[in-house]
């Protein structure tokens, strides 16, 4: 009995036209990664849980994938209900194997016999453990480009999968905020080239963290900032409930939202910087910031970056400047892409005090603005095959694989059809459904006059013309 | 407490050197898949288990990566542990809801709660499934090509990974011979830009199928083909072995024997047809083999193509034409390609007698036998990065990211180096260690006069000229 197929939920196919267009995406960013100096890596889909727990908060640890252990896991499983059947104080005798790792509930039922690994999260994190794995063979900075699928158990909504792509770019082992502005220009390029405008919006942790700091409240650091990364969300009030309901009282809440109205501010940064007088760390951020300013005036943006208070960006690593991209147009309001600086990725690895900086592309987000706002070139097609040779029987089946091979020869993408038919309709069809543009029919004119009678499917005309004005007519095409 | 990171078992990162050189080998196979007319089709690397299972024999089966099911599996699992610890007899109340499909021990742990996917284990599977469900939107004949990992967990190995990339091409929904001709055509011209000089290796399914026949082991079809599978490995005497524990008699195993002899035979079609005299299916399938040898004649091949009737290829799916590649020279004498026809793969997921062929190259073995015989070309690099600028100052810094800045405008890959140092030999150090060609030092001299000196790198001179010229000299490299 003949099963009905599904995909699992929150994942994909690309039909061919959607690969060429997600190619043309990725393309276009890698060959900006290129022009700046970055350098392919890649990792593998599967990590150990070891490297990918604990780096992405409670909630990324339960959106991570695990991965069943290959091999004796069922036998031991087996094995372990049998036992755990027999004795319910069992638990004890399995504890010490386990390294303390696992709590009582989890040794229960033997997580840990049934799985090591899980899929990549983000491209950051294996990034990291790379860096430590081979600081030895790497040249610093070291400054790296990668495109590859991550996997989140999140629920899947518009523009949420449980598997989609990024396309990072870091810079490891170097404090130059050049590296902050190169980022940022990036970003204006890509989105240049694709025809998306943007609004590129910065801001820095050191201010952040210095206002947390000024208010009495850097033991609340992180729900400040995860406060304010909602105020799109949950708005002004939502943000207010949010501090006081977790710890802060209503005069360091009412002084957030001052600080958060100077977003509105266009002397941000003046104002910025008499907020911070007596603040290292926060005249720190200003600095930054301007000097971050300061290159991109070298560098020449077509699109606008704003500093805007009230970016936050939800991850704890970063330390320095943040970034985040929305599209200015269209109905896909949520960000594209983001990065920002992080002083000590690595250090969770072992490999203390080495400053970074990174972006990150979301392919499948630019994607739905790009339909969205019907960006895609029209010549990207799902079959770049130029000609189709149709034929009617044996002998011009032999002429026409004859001709196919020396088109191809010539380096031309072009197709026969593949079985002996009477009907050219059928093979026009096939030809037209694909948008190919031209096609080719051989008969027993052609055979003996050399001359191919070549259509243009597109305008429904017709030419006469030998192979080799063929061959390089299409090379000009 | 830092953890030192380490991989999963048989997978591997890519350095940036690695990355450019299967790319250098992915898109050779890409360009030459186009201009056959292939089109590019993408699935999730997470399939529904349901898909996967039963489609691999009982050793793909095991060696299938399976995926916990998120959200509340550990909650479900929970539940079931405590009931199955109170009562042993409760796998009665479960297996109605669980379909049937699972045994009392697979029942008794509870595995259809933890886990519905699984990774890739190979491209066809996914292609047919994708066929299926995609059935009355698609062209056929279709003619699709797919580059992805796959995942097996398999012991690894030299060549053998759990995590590896196949490129695959397949023509679906024809029978027409022109595809095995153009598959092996692909072979050919691939192997022939990579430089590497192969054998490829041809058979049919059909002539083993009547041998069986003919000796009256219909029913022992898998175990011939299987047995024959592994003669380059175990030898004659090892193939007899399997053969006779595997349910064959004496003079059964004598005629396979006679018959895998004729590998060495010149005239090998003409004995198979003297052989299959009475057999329609023996016939058929040398008529077969004769028609891929006309056409193969007119598609003009590089490399040899030989009728090698030992060739058994182990998937079951197989029923027509069988293909295999193995390197000429070299140390790595593994298959890097295989494939052939098969009748009915869409079947299993509900749509019949669609005949198909399609053929698969091994990127990781590609790459070892590339490596082996140093043909990767010189020109492959880590970076693409044209010149890096130096500087030691802030008016410098200034002056070198206005030239590089022009420089990537024209498309030029270039570099600035990140930090402010006077210490010029460790900003050349860089450059040297990524073997990026050129330097450029900016210092007072040339920001006064815009001449330039252009330290090459390689030979150790060096040139003076301005911005200008340094643009237009860059890009003829």
């Amino acid at each position: 009995m003949a099963q009905k197929p599904t995909l699992p939920q929150g994942t994909r196919d690309f039909s061919p036209a959607q690969v060429q267009r997600r190619k043309f995406i990725l393309n276009t960013i890698e060959s900006v990664f290129k022009k700046y100096g970055f350098m392919p890596l890649e990792t593998p889909a599967m990590e150990n849980l070891s490297t990918l727990t604990g780096k992405y908060g409670d909630e990324g640890d339960q959106l991570l994938f695990k991965i069943l252990n290959s091999g004796d896991y069922f036998k031991k499983l087996i094995e372990y209900n049998n036992k755990a059947l027999a004795h319910e104080e069992l638990d004890k005798t399995y504890l010490p194997s386990l390294d303390g790792k696992v709590n009582n509930l989890n040794a229960k039922i033997a997580l840990p016999f049934l799985c090591e690994k899980g899929l990549r999260y983000d491209l950051t994190v294996p990034f990291a453990r790379y860096v430590v794995m081979n600081r030895n063979d790497i040249a610093f900075p070291f400054k790296r480009y990668q495109m590859q699928p991550v996997w989140r158990a999140d629920r899947p909504q518009n523009g949420r999968y449980r598997e989609f792509w990024q396309c990072d770019a870091d810079v490891i082992g170097s404090e130059s905020l050049i590296s902050e502005a190169e980022l940022i220009k990036i970003y204006d390029e890509v989105f240049t080239y694709l025809n998306i405008p943007v609004l590129i919006r910065i801001n820095n942790r050191k201010i952040l963290s210095a206002l947390a700091d000024l208010i009495g409240a850097s033991a609340h650091f992180n729900t400040i900032t995860v406060a304010i990364d909602k105020l799109d969300k949950i708005g002004e009030s939502g943000v207010s409930t949010e501090l006081q309901n977790n710890g802060l009282d209503e005069n360091q809440t009412r002084q957030i939202l001052t600080f958060l109205a100077l977003a509105k501010s266009d002397q941000a940064l003046i104002e910025l910087e008499q907020l911070f007088v007596d603040s290292k760390e926060g005249l720190q951020g200003c600095d930054e910031l301007k000097k971050v300013f300061e290159y991109l005036g070298i560098l020449h943006l077509n699109n606008p970056v704003k500093l805007d208070v009230t970016l936050a960006r939800g991850l704890s690593y970063y330390t320095g400047a943040i970034v985040e991209v929305q599209a200015y147009e269209g109905e896909f309001k949520s960000s594209i892409g983001g990065g920002g600086r992080y002083d000590n990725l690595t250090g969770i690895f072992g490999l203390p005090n080495v400053s970074g900086v990174g972006i990150s592309f979301g392919l499948d987000r630019i994607y739905l603005v790009m339909e969205g706002l019907k960006l895609f070139p029209d010549n990207i097609k799902a079959s770049d095959t130029k000609i189709l040779f149709c034929y009617f029987d044996e002998p011009s089946q032999v002429y026409a694989l004859n001709a196919v091979a020396l088109l191809r020869k010539a380096g031309i993408p072009a197709e026969i059809y593949p079985e002996i038919t009477k009907k050219i309709g059928k093979q026009l069809d096939y030809a037209n459904k694909l948008s190919i543009p031209f096609a080719c029919i051989i008969g027993s004119n052609e055979m003996q006059t050399g001359k191919l009678v070549v259509k243009n499917l597109t305008k429904g005309t017709q030419d006469e013309m030998s192979l080799e004005t063929l061959i390089s007519f299409l090379n000009e095409k």
